[in-house]
């Protein structure tokens, strides 16, 4: 299992002896020295300090060997960043990590400090060993990437920032975690604290994510990398904890990174047997070993991850010598880890341990400091991260300088990717339409647009959940995205939505330019929104291509047809919910989707075919409502239709009807209500005078939320109710979602 | 792993030859008798009846093995149902199955054929062998339940529930199969076809009902169950696909079986390798088996399902045999068997065959027939059913009889399960409360409703997804409902919403009385939505428990803080969208909730603790809106303040001050919008007369659709943003939900 365990003990002493010197750029990342390695089963060497009464403890810490403290020979190890501390040092600084953790959440009083004493021994190896990054710039590109997926631990992750020597996390920022304003929320934000890489909390979003980052990385290193240059070269590693484990969207990503073989995803799975509602004994009793060999992943088992600091080197070690794998390091620990009365315990998960229990495991682990202190050794061993971080930094700039001079082109598109710079005139790209375009599902017109960008913007991929013929979202001057194959474009995410959802939110915040897309039917956003919600709330740029957007997909009847849907997304913050009527609609939506890297866009996409309507434009969607025809004068007419999508079409028809009555009707497209709104007063007045309360709105779907558009003398013609399985026409018949209609409550209210 | 390899020869001919009265009353389950069994991986000698030139079909076909058709002895089986047919008529029986399915498609030119034909061998052994149901009842308490998860395949269910003689699917049915007003719509749905347990489309949702629908029976044998008599014993079957497995709900649902245990629960896999993308092998290489292994399933692999007749026998015999786990039958076959040109492809899952493959298809399987023909030895060999199924029912009612002279007290509370009815004067055990009462928050004056609910309700149960002790949800007077103790009614879904959600319709849909409540913060509803919008949509009466309902939760910050959630419900058709304020709400929701068994309800609560109101009433929150005070006259208030949940507090403060200063105020709970639509205009008028227009809303959510109660000239606060990470107190202040802003607001408008 550990080829590691073959090390020899000259070789430990050899290993010890080069990495004395301190400042060495030494910077392979995988030579790590084990004095005191016994294999990754063996019982550690190290203290256990802990004696919990809890029926749950006894069986589990059963496990823990007892020795004296302190007996363990010091060893120092060569790392990434040149000199690891001393097993005393490491201890210590892992006890520091502990207690930042511990003080902060009492400071608060709220917050979770099980999952941080539990997982420090594995943050500290990953940051003061093993990680590549820059302290001094959290968005140096080549950076490793990390996770912490079970974020309600994140005093973990803030502890390591902090002591890593990053801005974003102060001293006073630690004291003033959980409160207004500060850059230390409950969970991790990637939006509140640079150092942090995507948001989490919500449970499996974070290893899906990690799965996303390392598509990303493996996908750019593909078309990147050249024989005489890894441009692009680092690993994704995540912390998830049980909650991951049995939230479903793990299970879907780890499925996909298994397919894929993400080699350089390796995840730590906090095996502490302790959730929210007691032992998991109650509730997940699975072999979670067995699940991930089923899908494909490298499985190693750390026993002891309380104090088994070599046996977390040694599994990394394995993990990175797997290479057409990922990894999952199960790390069995004991979750509030040195609390003598709550360790092990769900109540050290959630809560603040209190003034008692704080001294009590202060004494325990030998801690005799004050509320959030960093000894000076600890301060000092860690203060080698900023200058190295910055020459990790200046040799990856010094090299891609080399490479820029070899390989021009690829440089050049690297580097946009790395910026997040648009190519100067992408937008030409897009196709545009005449009222003579042949009528066509904005699903097909879609695929035009996805396949005139992809030419252009080269940070352009994704996919659907096995949907692709259907959303025809495929891009056809590329391939699939495969394990052997990584460089191509088209992502095949299976039927996992949820999924799909939460690595395109990991691709967008690997690199500003990177423009991730994915689809499904639309009334499966369902299966993803909170996926969803983590673009909008986390600014990841990801473009949601729905398609069926209504009862107009016809016989595959309600289950698969969305009427609230576009309501609800409305109501989100931060989201761009976009609902084209036709060709230019649709480029124009893309247009705004692209456009837009910090906040999502849902695409609601036809199934049936939509006529080219006169007067639509891509300068019209900008504006997210607009007039595309009128025949009144001095912004009165008689009644205004408003339509979205595939109902623009019959609100175009009715207008041509009561027109031919004499009516002065006004027809406006209104696909961006959130765009509408950041138009000016006059704009909008322009558009929807105050003063002209004959308004129609047609809308297959929610009449929720309309009320504010038709005002309250208003009609608002929807569909409040399930939709039925027959032919799209004979539907929309029976709903009412016609001309006459229309027609008729122009002239009941005009 | 076969123990029925062990029968002997004359132990089949004596089963032959007891089984050859027909009519025989032989009600045991699993004596399958099997004279050409050679254990279940070995080669079939039955006729695979395939052509296809497809890359991933030559790869699979290889593995059948070719023989000359017809040269299969015809044996005859005893099954549940007396005697089964011989092999001829058996394989006569599933091309019935197979061209009712391809020509109902045909004729609707809209369909999935591919799942039918290559699942109706399974399907046949299931209903005509296996399956112990009553037609001319669809509802009989005892039945076995069938789920088919792959819902797209309904045209299976459909041509099984056809030939087994249930009224809800006749010719004509099989003939407007996806038209306007059929009882055959494009996917299964349960409130349309009697004989169709749940709603499936979605894929996983039935597979998760499934397990739902096992759990009812083992919690109801275990209660009811007596040494004497078994009065609940029946299976639940289901038929699920790569699609289902891809989907994250189905790990989730399927570790929950595993951990309890579910050994009644049997799934067939519908192993056929392609899904719409195209061969699985682009999305989906997991190891199926060893995932399911690791889940604590017994696995069987049935490697000819398209004529492995007596491999499927087999395997469901063997999987009866295993009590303590669920079992997953993977059974390879062949998507659209039987189809020349198209079997094994994408082509095959999702469209019509087409009129020349369709005649192709009738050659290759020796097809003369009309099409929707069944042949009169196949309609007389089903013909059986009919009485079988009555004499089955009878049986059950005799026996049922029986149990309740001996045991009457669990006789009436059973029947009240099975019926539906509710225990006269239930209601009266909801607490109620008087401002004099301490304040609390809304999720504990919940818990005191689900306990006081749990005395009388016999069919209450539930859980929440590991919140347990956040949420409040656990029933003192029970322990957990656990493999060993399924008679408890604490259900531990453990973090898996999207299943605890779908487990919950299965339990719901499994008999009118028993009423599930499952619960999670309120922005996790995200992550259940999908099962949520089943339950709307399948009138499965679940109760949601939602706490944590707005940024009042405080600290944990805006991954979960609910903002645009309530409006996203009550965009939600048949959904009730409960925001109690206080005791008496919170009352009044549980009475709604209780009794709308067709309509599920999402109570949102609060963490916080929130003060007792005058005017709040049980009787009040019936009508949705109602007015908790008023200092007005004639219907003529100065200026009505309308506040939902723990914002009504704020609304009932800002009245008082603005009395003091002389207004006329009237304050209204807006608790639910749904039951407010529904009361008559003259109450409506009563509570918002439409002559006052200076109104002002305060809800800590979204104001996204408030136009519709505030009209355009009244004013709603509310929150269109994500919320932050801070003390709740410090949030509610920045954010403007303040007494003062409501003051503010009535000021300006009255």
């Amino acid at each position: 299992m550990a080829s590691s365990t073959s090390l020899t003990l000259s070789q430990v002493i050899l290993a010890r002896a080069t990495s004395l010197h301190h400042g060495s750029t030494q910077s392979s990342t995988d030579r790590v020295s084990l004095s005191t390695f016994t294999g990754l089963k063996s019982a550690s060497s190290t203290t256990p300090l802990i004696s919990s009464s809890r029926r749950a403890a006894n069986r589990r810490c059963a496990a823990l060997p007892r020795t004296r403290p302190g007996a363990v020979k010091a060893v120092s190890v060569e790392t990434a960043v040149g000199q690891a501390a001393d097993t005393a040092l490491v201890e210590k600084s892992i006890n520091t990590i502990r207690f930042l953790a511990v003080d902060a959440v009492e400071k608060a009083n709220s917050g979770h400090p099980g999952l941080p004493m539990g997982c420090a021994p594995m943050g500290h190896v990953l940051y003061d060993e093993v990680m590549r990054y820059n302290p001094k710039n959290p968005y140096w590109f080549n950076r490793d990437r990390f996770v912490l997926s079970a974020g309600h631990g994140c005093m973990l992750q803030y502890a390591l920032l902090h002591l890593a020597g990053y801005d974003s996390v102060q001293e006073e920022d630690l004291k003033s975690f959980r409160q207004w304003g500060s850059r230390t929320p409950g969970h991790p934000e990637n939006f509140e604290t640079p150092g942090v890489e995507v948001t989490t909390g919500p449970l499996g979003q974070g290893i899906a994510n990690a799965v996303g980052l390392a598509l990303a990385e493996k996908h750019l290193a593909a078309r990147y990398n050249k024989p005489d240059s890894e441009i692009v070269d680092h690993y994704t590693y995540a912390i998830l904890g049980d909650g991951c484990q049995m939230e479903g969207i793990s299970n879907e990503v780890c499925s996909l990174a298994g397919h894929w073989g993400l080699g350089k995803l390796i995840a730590f799975y906090d095996d502490n047997h302790i959730s929210i509602d007691g032992d998991t004994e109650i509730a997940f009793t699975e072999s979670v070993d067995k699940r991930f060999e089923g899908l494909g992943w490298h499985v190693i088992w750390v026993k002891n991850g309380n104090t088994g600091y070599d046996e977390i080197r040694a599994a990394i070690k394995e993990a990175k010598a797997v290479t057409d794998k990922p990894t999952l390091i199960k790390v069995t620990t004991t979750i509030g880890f040195g609390s003598p009365n709550k360790a092990n315990s769900y109540s050290v998960h959630g809560s603040a341990l209190g003034a008692k229990e704080v001294d009590a495991t202060r004494k325990n682990l030998g801690w005799p400091f004050e509320p959030f202190h960093v000894p000076e050794d600890v301060k000092k061993h860690w203060s080698r991260h900023v200058p190295k971080g910055s020459a990790l930094e200046a040799e990856w700039n010094a090299k891609f300088a080399e490479y820029e001079k070899k390989y021009k082109e690829e440089a050049a598109e690297l580097k946009s990717i790395v910026n997040g710079e648009l190519p100067v005139g992408w937008e030409k790209a897009l196709p545009t339409y005449t009222p003579e375009s042949p009528a066509d599902a904005t699903r097909n017109l879609s695929q035009q647009c996805l396949n005139a960008l992809a030419k252009v913007l080269p940070g352009l991929l994704g996919g659907s959940a096995d949907l692709a013929s259907s959303n025809m979202t495929l891009l056809k001057m590329f391939g699939d995205f495969q394990k052997d194959t990584p460089e191509e474009r088209n992502v095949r995410f299976g039927v996992r939505e949820h999924g799909m959802g939460a690595i395109c939110n990991g691709i967008a915040l690997h690199s500003p330019g990177l423009i991730p897309y994915c689809a499904t039917f639309f009334v499966f956003t369902d299966y993803m929104r909170a996926a969803i919600r983590i673009s909008a709330l986390s600014e990841a740029g990801v473009i949601y291509v729905m398609t069926h957007d209504s009862i107009g997909l016809g016989e595959d009847g309600p289950t698969h047809q969305p009427i609230e849907h576009i309501a609800s997304f409305r109501a989100m913050p931060n989201i761009l919910m976009l609902r084209p009527a036709d060709g230019n609609e649709t480029a124009g939506a893309y247009k705004i989707a692209v456009l837009n890297r910090k906040r999502p866009s849902i695409l609601a996409l036809s199934r049936q075919k939509l006529k080219q309507l006169p007067g639509t434009s891509i300068e019209g969607v900008e504006k997210g409502g607009y007039i595309i025809s009128d025949n009144s004068s001095g912004n009165k007419p008689d009644v205004i239709l408003i339509g979205t999508g595939s109902e623009l079409e019959i609100a175009a028809q009715a207008a041509e009807e009561l027109r031919k009555e004499g009516k002065a009707v006004r027809v406006v497209s209104f696909i961006s209500w959130e765009l509408f709104d950041e138009q000016s007063d006059a704009y909008k007045e322009s558009v929807l005078p105050a003063a002209v309360s004959a308004r129609v709105s047609i809308e297959a779907g929610s009449t929720f939320g309309w009320e504010k558009i038709v005002g309250s003398k208003g009609k608002a013609i929807g569909i409040d109710r399930f939709g039925a399985s027959a032919p799209a026409g004979k539907i929309y018949k029976e709903y009412g979602l016609t001309a006459e209609a229309v027609i008729a409550a122009a002239k009941e209210l005009s």
